[in-house]
């Protein structure tokens, strides 16, 4: 079964199409599990904490990458691998292209490091279908709920270094499919469901 | 200046024999700065609990691998990286053979992934010269003070492993030295001091 993931900067309205996709596919027989990354386990809801919180603790770019890492070992053999065996489609709230976006192309670290030591993290398995939910900053902020956690909080030109690294990726990638998400949600979730029917037997 | 590590299973002596190689490049009035991994950064400590206590989070045996290099890269850059650089001799407790030993040769783990990752988390800065104290697990038992933590606490098959790991690395790589820890205190660190001073001019 599909392994899916949603990925964008906060504010391009993640949740919300998640929710609406995982009940499009449910609408068609198919059992889903939904999981956060970081996060969905122990270990990686402990991870997400350390990560996503404002503290005094110094966190390497380097380490910060080592530490979604971490959480995204334990959330493939607790959660995604076990889930994939037994025949259900998974939707995952972002994944390692955040990683390779965030700390790489953003952060300053090699993407292609990133890619590497993911390929051990994950022991291969990848989503076959990542939508990244295209916004600029300004409207994502605009649309953020709350205040922006450690690593969203680092700005406006981070953000764009984000969205472009995003952009970039998808040139390289025919797993990534990018989502105007600037447009009404309900028009996002056809643009959604287009690109999954058109990647398999959906909605048919 | 040269970077040093010890390893070995616990009760095998290192605490000791830090110690007093600390002591011996000290007197040839070398600055020496001691650490332990995981450890001596404040992330590297959270880390270090979250691996060692007996806790109810499960953690498989990659998300092991992956916190103790988490750890690791900030050992480096906010603590290794700046003391080699500003002239220091460095000894710490433990490295990353440590993970290619327990979570590779012990734990099922490929070693050669595990080398792998440890390239991009150490960035490159790995020991010039590893002492590794030898033991039977049975003698560093009766010799160890407290319980064993949870990665010690695997069992003697385990350790004999762990044990057999060591000394296959050893085999391999020019920079690990198997050190005899069966002998008496002053007899192991004359064979340190010795491999040390064949290694680098000291102790002249």
């Amino acid at each position: 079964m599909p392994f899916f993931c949603f990925d964008g900067i906060d504010g391009a309205g993640k949740t919300t199409q998640i929710t609406r996709f995982r009940d499009w596919l449910e609408s068609q027989s198919m059992e889903v599990l939904l999981c956060r990354d970081p996060g969905t386990t122990a270990l990686g809801e402990k991870l997400r904490d350390l990560l996503l919180s404002h503290s005094d603790t110094p966190i390497d770019m380097r380490s910060e990458m080592f530490l979604y890492m971490t959480a995204r070992v334990q959330l493939v053999e607790e959660v995604i691998r076990p889930a994939l065996a037994a025949g259900k489609t998974v939707i995952s709230d972002r994944y390692l292209l955040a990683n390779v976006v965030y700390q790489g192309h953003a952060g300053g670290l090699k993407p292609e490091h990133i890619w590497q030591v993911g390929e051990v993290a994950t022991d291969g398995i990848l989503p076959e279908l990542t939508f990244v939910l295209d916004l600029n900053p300004e409207a994502a902020a605009a649309r953020r709920v709350g205040d922006p956690d450690r690593v969203e909080g680092r700005g406006d030109e981070f953000l764009r270094e984000v969205r472009d690294g995003f952009l970039r990726e998808a040139e390289l990638r025919e797993d990534i499919v990018i989502i105007d998400a600037s447009a009404a949600p309900e028009d996002v979730q056809s643009q959604i469901q287009s690109a999954a029917s058109k990647r398999f037997a959906l909605g048919e």
